[in-house]
């Protein structure tokens, strides 16, 4: 039987990009599904009851919910000759720690950078900068997080690093002096296909990010 | 070798209370070190220097941070016959996603019944009620989260049943009229040796809530 696969996804979303690079780098066929968060569909209402958010992953009719259970899910169903976490429980652990400073830290900062003005913007705009030094010791002279290979903590990063860009401009920072090893990381993270086919086209992101920060800030 | 486990703790801290349980599920030996947390210890910060919090695993002398991912590490380390996580990857995600939502839902709405006051503490109040429905609904006839074994996500969300007795008195709730259900699985988990030796004792923990609202209002 075909494998049905569906991502519901909206293309900006650091989130649903996590999947996308999972699902391709597994070289999983999916059928992405863009979402209109002003007006869900019926079928990611039905599927993510509990946070009707983006992405979920409907793998022949059942959803799997939240980017990190998701790319999660993508390791341990396909391709087990090219994992995307280690086998080490404590290689494991440490990837698990950094993909989920992703979302605990750097998504929280970013936000309020994103949202956010005056003085209140300007704080949150250093301690995202002290977040990216952070990474930057991590990573120290590794190619990637995991080590060698490109594997769960890279690909749950990197499309912050998208953000970033826009929000650099934002922020008016420029990451590669201040963090020239996660700037190389990054690069070296873009040229790979699954990466580069699934990260927003940088300009239409920083419209994106313009507009809405308008709207908003006009409520 | 001996096996050298330590964990920083601090007693009424739900996210030690999953460490403990996950430990002595496993039948694993450790050492239990109390935090002060307004002056944690040198190991603390040596162990744990991005977020600075307990729960932190120490395995011979490696640190492992984040109580979820604590537990992960247990499992996939220690009595791989009695696994705390299912097999199957999309039961596996389903569990996940429980204790994930024990983290991103039912944390934050009992922090703001903790720490808030009228109208905002009504409404927080109102909304963990809410949360209690979901997790009512979700566990149905099953004896626990995952089916018929304790696991993962019962042992992620039964510290919060602790809390939960002593917000109960703040809250002035009913839960085992509203969520008989969920009644009865935090009962049956509460009669396992690992969650009983491991919960903070009721009455101390209601005073400490009681105690710490006292201080952090009066600020």
């Amino acid at each position: 039987m075909a494998e049905e696969v569906i991502l519901l996804d909206f293309w900006p979303s650091p989130f649903g990009t996590r999947a996308r690079i999972a699902l391709r780098e597994k070289g999983v066929e999916f059928d992405m599904r863009e979402e209109d968060l002003r007006n869900k569909s019926p079928l990611l209402l039905k599927m993510n009851p509990v946070h009707k958010k983006i992405p979920v992953l409907i793998h022949n009719g059942k959803p799997v919910c939240e980017s990190l259970l998701i790319v999660q899910y993508i390791d341990e169903t396909w391709g087990h000759e090219s994992p995307l976490l280690p086998s080490n429980p404590y290689e494991r652990a440490r990837v698990r720690f950094w993909a989920d400073y992703a979302d605990k830290k750097m998504y929280q900062v970013a936000r309020t950078v994103f949202l956010s003005i005056g003085g209140v913007q300007e704080a949150a705009k250093k301690e995202y900068i002290e977040c990216l030094k952070v990474l930057e010791r991590e990573l120290g002279d590794k190619a990637y997080f995991g080590g060698e290979r490109f594997g769960y903590a890279d690909l749950s990063l990197i499309p912050f690093y998208s953000w970033l860009d826009a929000l650099g401009k934002l922020a008016d920072s420029s990451i590669v002096e201040e963090c020239p090893k996660l700037a190389a990381w990054a690069k070296r993270c873009m040229q790979r296909e699954s990466v580069a086919k699934s990260l927003p086209d940088q300009h239409k992101l920083y419209d994106y990010i313009i507009e809405t920060r308008k709207e908003l800030q006009a409520k």
